[in-house]
């Protein structure tokens, strides 16, 4: 009854909000907008209400978000199906050079041996409801744009730790849908005893590694099983032995014979972020400024990581996954880059507003309403390019060093926790401050002293020989009037022998009571973080600052937009639960070359070479070359396939969602983008947007012929 | 009448030789054969006496020999197309700091304005004749293997002597067609008077650089225009202001419509070399041993030599022709060696053989006389598995220093001169003497210190690191009891230092009388050559004895392969003049891609960077954008196509040959293969063999619009 009230609000939300809706692929539509798709005559097969049912039990009830990824319950008893690269975390925790799961795969022969994943936990969207109005009600006029943005911050707050009390034992969580101007109360089931069930090996699960991230045609047997674990009475429950699986409302059924070329597919997932709605001057910013940054820092950073886990495995498999975000992102970046200049995007942005601004200067109400909006907006931009360098600096400062970060966040709870809770900052009130230090002490299990410290003296280096104008004056400190370098190199050697952070016994201690512990301890690591404490609070004003400018522009901006265009426009991704549809669909990615849309297991042959990331198992090859492919041939192609391509809207956070067939049945498992879809978060193409999945029949073949784990095929309700 | 003996002499031998020969598109036919092939059922639309007529005047006197590949004459007054790579060695050696034709390209306004390519000769076949019985007659029963291949080389130079005797103005050459079993004598017209007439400029002639090389889809403009010039008597001549254009017995006409995907095509060139009749156990020494080396070899020269130049264009611009020929090479092998993995060629090659042992053994009289025949064969090749390491360099120390090598052949110089001429070694004879002498001092040109004792001083190092019994007594001297690295470097920096055959005029004194010169000359070359020469004259000795057993051996492999399998051989390429038919056809390089035959300047936009290679000059921009296509747009795609791709058989050679529409129109002109076809040396894939052509339109375009030279479209007859 509640859920069906908050529908109601919602959906009347949007229907003001997108009006006509576009007959493209693009987009990435909030489950409230599915009744103004048509899918029927798009090509869906199945009764809306059976894919979204907010007074009842739907497919949707099968979906959930994995970390900041997505995945999908697949039989009665909790069993997740998600990529390789989201349970990656897990997996790499459970490692250890004696068991190395990341590169053998893991199997549990039954439940009793199924393990951890730990850090892991798995969200499922109950409902939701526009809390706009409520939430603007807390900004008056005569508010600065910081003291705005405290107020929507204190709201947003507020309205969470209400409903956490309305609804046991569930999370509450608002989300900002269109910058400014709307926000959505989610409430969320949140599962916390999450196990590993099945995991490839590398060379399957990772097959290409880094060389054929964000690459087609593909060959990534990206997949894991997981599983949700809950208390015997059902409630959400940390790990314990005493669990027992938990059994969604609904899950997926699973579609052995996947799909063909041209096929309908539709994908329910919680894509990360995208900024299509922002102007020009910041798609400069980012093409100029930030990500070649970004992308050359990660790459130095990739290097010496590398570098330093050459010819230890332990050290290796302790950075992997480190290594796998910066690479990842790192790639994603050149392949954006490559596409704005390719797609002439900040040009395009341009002529754009140059109409929009023609328009606005057209009508002299207008003008005067909105006539210095995009000026101010792009002024803002302009600031921040002018200020580029030390903003990175300072940015990627506090988080080069997990011992920095320790003792930062140990000294910002000294002063937080005194505060009422209404008060603090998120992490440390009532509700979340467990959760933040069980994160603290896990970090302490990934530490690694070279690595951390290598990172942490690049940053302080760059930060010694910013402008002295920029300079911090804890770092002018530090060097004095010697040689940046050496000075540097003296502190990094002093903090490091003399922290006790990096050990558990002592974070658990100083965690017990953070004021204590800032009171009694000389950690070095402590004072720096002390004496940057006003600095970097100083930045979160500022950026506050900043924030409600933009919050407030950006806003105006969507209004004339709408005027303008006369149509409307679907948020931009934020993690939250969306709908995107589509075609099994092929693509030209330059000239003279057409890609097919299904992959197969020849590519897998053809590709190996023995050598790690196309180091196929043995068994694979040998699985391939007999043709022992069971029921899972592609009756045309007599192989199987591997992976799939389609023109839906996706990004980051998608990983790992469903891929269902037009009867809302799974038939892949998400996991990337081509190369020219990165340009994703800034522009959707029907010509280059194509994202990729792991086609179901790999995944099951997979699980029969090579793991032997046919008893998961059972499970699914698939016969082999 | 001459001419048409011969040519039934020829006739003869093949129709023996060839038996039924193969509908399929494998094969680099020699031109007497083309009557067997039924080419109006394969699609030709043109009188095969129209293509080939030794009794007259005929389309194939309008191909040539260009260096060691192929060119075509476009007009009566003697222009020749050919590719940009084919030019390369003598825009490079026309281009200075000042006059940067290899950056900037080079256009004649008129003929005055055409400059010489140094070191280029032009051929036209003119004749042949089947020689196989007079060079085997040479043969007796009792000579060991090295007096047979001495006995071979012998009788091959008296028939030449003899030939160019006979046609005087000609040049004669014997050429082996089957190992050790059939000769042909090829007369030619040789030009020597080579002039550049429009190259285009490295942003276009070779837009996509190494990175581009053995690659589709291709993008590059890799043709160039010569011109030949006679004596005002029309006989051929060096070059001199007095000649005038060497006008053709015949030119071809160029088609400016081009082909379309599906279209009969022929190529008519010089192939190189192929090793198809060759066993597993070459093969297998290539996979394993040579090429692994020489590509790895040739990586680090690569870079050596890139570093050198990296700060003087100057530099870079001596060193250009070497690196690129070097990439060449290193990335030919790179790819063959993976084709040869990805068809498991070694184990194909094994199982022909010992399907082929079963024959031989199925028959006593077979047995007793083959076999022992393939293991003999591979005993070979074992041996020279075995003597690997010091085998490559001793085959690279003589050529690894210009000033050695110049030293050692005037060494050898002075004793070949003094033997009578038909004794002699090749390059020593009367016939060859000058154009030896003129290519060593053009060397002097192109000599550069660093580089040359760069190479030099690793060969030598090596050399003193090979095992002590296999390691060269001058070598052994120069090292001493001391550490190898240093006392090399030592007698190199001694050596270059007090050489004066790096000077032109030295060298030019010392070859008037190189027994004089040796007589009392200290160069430290000369000692070092004189040192080196008995070494090396054994080794040439065992390789002649080697040779010998391999040319006894693989002809018996010849006859007993042809009875096996009741069909016969098209003979291996072998730099004589070759005829190959095919289709306009794309391919399916690997799962799930599929690459079209046709490309466009779309393309070309697509991958300008900016930044070398794929530095497309604004004005090509410009006309692309603005759609300025003249005549040349293809009439569906609405634009110009940059290349082409077909399933003929070509090697290198190949590179410039014109490639035919089916009434021998010029639509093309050959230049690269794919890289799954460099395969094509050892093997023929009718799935990857393609070869790529740079397309008449692209040519004519660049031609006319970017270049301006309307007036060579009006030469060659094309209206605009």
């Amino acid at each position: 009854m509640k859920k069906r009230m908050l529908f109601f609000l919602l959906t009347a939300l949007f229907i003001v909000a997108i009006g006509p809706v576009s007959l493209a692929d693009e987009g990435m539509y909030p489950i409230s907008e599915l009744h103004k798709l048509n899918l029927k005559a798009k090509g869906l097969e199945m009764d809306l209400k059976d894919l979204y049912n907010p007074n009842g039990v739907s497919l949707m009830d099968g979906i959930c978000k994995v970390g900041g990824a997505t995945g999908s319950f697949v039989s009665a008893d909790g069993l997740i199906l998600t990529n390789h690269h989201v349970a990656y975390g897990g997996v790499s925790r459970a490692s250890s050079e004696e068991h190395d799961y990341l590169q053998n795969g893991f199997l549990a022969k039954d439940r009793s041996g199924e393990i951890q994943a730990r850090g892991y936990t798995v969200r499922i969207t109950e409902s939701y409801k526009d809390v706009s109005k409520q939430v603007l009600k807390a900004v008056k006029k005569e508010m600065s744009a910081a003291e705005r943005t405290k107020a929507i911050e204190q709201k947003i707050k507020e309205i969470e730790a209400d409903a956490e009390k309305k609804y046991e034992g569930k999370s509450a969580q608002v989300s900002e849908m269109f910058r400014g101007k709307t926000y959505v109360l989610f409430i969320y089931t949140t599962l916390r005893d999450i196990r590993l069930v099945y995991v490839p090996p590398r060379a399957i699960g990772n097959f290409g590694g880094e060389e054929d991230n964000w690459m087609w045609p593909r060959h990534t047997g990206d997949f894991s099983y997981l599983r949700a674990y809950v208390a015997p009475d059902g409630s959400s429950a940390g790990y314990s032995e005493d669990n027992v699986p938990y059994h969604p409302k609904s899950h997926l059924k699973v579609a052995p014979d996947g799909v063909n070329e041209g096929d309908f597919v539709f994908i329910l997932g919680y894509p990360g972020r995208t900024y299509r709605h922002q102007t020009s001057h910041y798609l400069e910013y980012e093409e100029t400024y930030r990500m070649p940054f970004v992308a050359d820092y990660y790459e130095w950073q990739i290097t010496a990581l590398e570098d330093l886990g050459k010819d230890d495995r332990g050290i290796a498999l302790k950075l992997a996954s480190r290594i796998k975000g910066l690479s990842n992102t790192m790639k994603n970046y050149r392949g954006k880059l490559q596409g704005m200049r390719r797609m002439h995007l900040v040009e395009k942005k341009r002529d754009e507003e140059r109409k929009l601004q023609q328009y606005i200067d057209a009508d002299n109400k207008r003008r005067e309403k909105y006539g210095s909006l995009l000026a101010e907006l792009n002024n803002l931009y302009t600031k921040s390019m002018a200020d580029f360098e030390s903003d990175m600096v300072l940015s990627y400062l506090p988080r080069s060093s997990s011992l920095l970060s320790t003792a930062s966040t140990l000294y910002t709870a000294s002063l937080e926790l005194k505060k009422d809770d209404m008060e603090r900052q998120s992490g440390f009130m009532e509700r979340n401050w467990n959760r933040t230090k069980q994160g603290m002490l896990r970090g302490t299990g990934e530490f690694y002293e070279p690595s951390d410290r290598l990172i942490f003296e690049d940053i302080l280096l760059r930060a010694a020989r910013l402008p002295a104008d920029q300079r911090l004056e804890a770092v002018t400190e530090i060097v004095g009037d010697g040689d940046p370098a050496e000075a540097v190199h003296l502190f990094v050697d002093h903090v490091y022998s003399s922290s006790k952070l990096a050990d558990r016994d002592a974070l658990e201690a100083a965690l017990e009571d953070p004021a204590a512990w800032v009171e009694s301890s000389d950690d070095p690591f402590l004072k720096l973080a002390r004496e940057l404490y006003p600095v970097f609070e100083a930045r979160r004003e500022e950026n506050r600052e900043r924030s409600g400018e933009m919050d407030k522009l950006y806003a105006e901006l969507l209004d004339v937009k709408r005027e303008f265009m006369a149509t409307d426009f679907i948020p931009d991704a934020n993690s939250t639960l969306r709908f995107t549809f589509g075609r099994i669909k092929g693509y030209s990615p330059r000239d003279a070359v057409y890609c097919d849309p299904l992959t197969t297991v020849n590519g897998v042959l053809e590709k190996t070479t023995g050598e790690e990331p196309f180091d196929t198992p043995q068994k694979l090859q040998d699985l391939i070359r007999k043709k022992d492919f069971g029921r899972f041939a592609h009756p045309e192609l007599k192989t199987v396939p591997t992976a799939i391509l389609y023109d839906m809207d996706t990004t980051g956070g998608n990983s790992g969602s469903p891929v269902l067939n037009a009867r809302g049945e799974l038939v892949g498992i998400n996991f990337d983008r081509a190369w020219e879809a990165t340009i994703n978060d800034y522009a959707w193409s029907p010509d280059y947007s194509r994202s990729i999945a792991v086609d179901i029949r790999y995944v099951l073949w997979v699980t029969q012929k090579f793991a032997g784990a046919g008893y998961l095929l059972t499970e699914m309700g698939v016969e082999e």
